[in-house]
């Protein structure tokens, strides 16, 4: 395995294709397949085959002109290019509707993440059930971030709570973290931010129609 | 109004990214701003400017070079670009723990969306309001979709039953779906979907971390 293999300076926006590459390619690799092209991948995503080949020049040697990409070969490369060959304890804030809804998402096992904790500020929520967890008290954050050595987090707290949640986050050691709430977070430098905005995905569809 | 803005053939990688752009200028006028630039937004997307004036050239006018883009115009013609300078009717389908957040969202107002119904299969939860609705029987899903014209549906079902919903939606004449259940859907050419995966989103960002 090359160690020279995460490149720097690739453009963010390159990163931001490569999860929606590997989806689909355990989509690939569970239908069977062995073997695909940037043809192939461009249509199924919608992004041309020129783009995905270069967006994966950036890290070497995945492929080989006319011969396709080896699926199984390609997923595990990307899968240490993304730093997720290992799995990352996540916490998740609140333990309302939403936060149940996330902690039951299936979706997490075998793609780097597990949710190890879930909290919460209100004592009615605290000590009871969410999937599988306990519900532990936001105030003991420092101190749970610390014994998982926590880097990464969720956030499913309301809009108006959002801010002070990231701030108490960040300052027990969370590096990167998923807002679900609708609202845009103040971070420092070397923290990451991401939002899960539906509005965003319908907006993009209703171009389409009539 | 220019009645031509509505170039065709517009990559849809291109059109994936005008929501965002929308969203960035939307905080931008709230911030009281009135005029930015690609640079500016390109700091704040992490996307280069060449790639944003690129984009918005395929529309053609939004900015004149070393003016600027005026923030008010632009969000007009991007919201006629996107044809949610209406609203849309949208379908939610599953009154779970997920439903009930996503009809408890605040971040739809005023982005062009209003959900007007919930619908459920369990006896348990149809006639048990969520949000202000009140849940309606799946089995009355082409009455629904026909009486408020709906196009546009969220999926909030659990991944087993996801394509068999799909399947009735489509049947019933919605034309797009966003989908919450981690599961790739079937859909016929003229349908529509994207889907809520917060994998992708954590992935995007454990590749910074150490």
């Amino acid at each position: 395995m090359p160690s020279n293999i995460i490149s720097s300076n690739i453009p963010d926006i390159v990163i931001g294709r490569l999860p929606i590459y590997l989806r689909a390619l355990t989509r690939l690799a569970q239908e069977g397949r062995e073997v695909t092209s940037s043809h192939e991948l461009g249509q199924r995503l919608g992004i041309s085959s020129a783009q995905i080949r270069k967006d994966l020049s950036h890290f070497g040697g995945f492929g080989k002109q006319g011969t396709g990409y080896q699926i199984g070969y390609l997923i595990d490369q990307l899968k240490q290019v993304l730093k997720i060959d290992r799995e990352w304890e996540v916490a998740l804030i609140g333990a309302g509707d939403l936060g149940h809804a996330v902690a039951n998402y299936r979706g997490f096992s075998d793609r780097g993440f597990r949710i190890c904790c879930v909290l919460d500020s209100d004592p009615q929520k605290i000590g009871h059930h969410v999937g599988k967890h306990v519900v532990q008290p936001f105030a003991d954050l420092e101190k749970v971030i610390a014994e998982y050595d926590i880097k990464v987090a969720m956030i499913a707290v309301p809009a108006q709570n959002a801010q002070e949640v990231a701030d108490q986050l960040i300052k027990a050691g969370v590096r990167a973290m998923l807002n679900y709430a609708p609202i845009s977070l103040n971070v420092p430098q070397g923290v990451y931010v991401q939002y899960i905005d539906p509005v965003v995905h319908l907006q993009r569809m209703t171009y389409y129609l009539d």
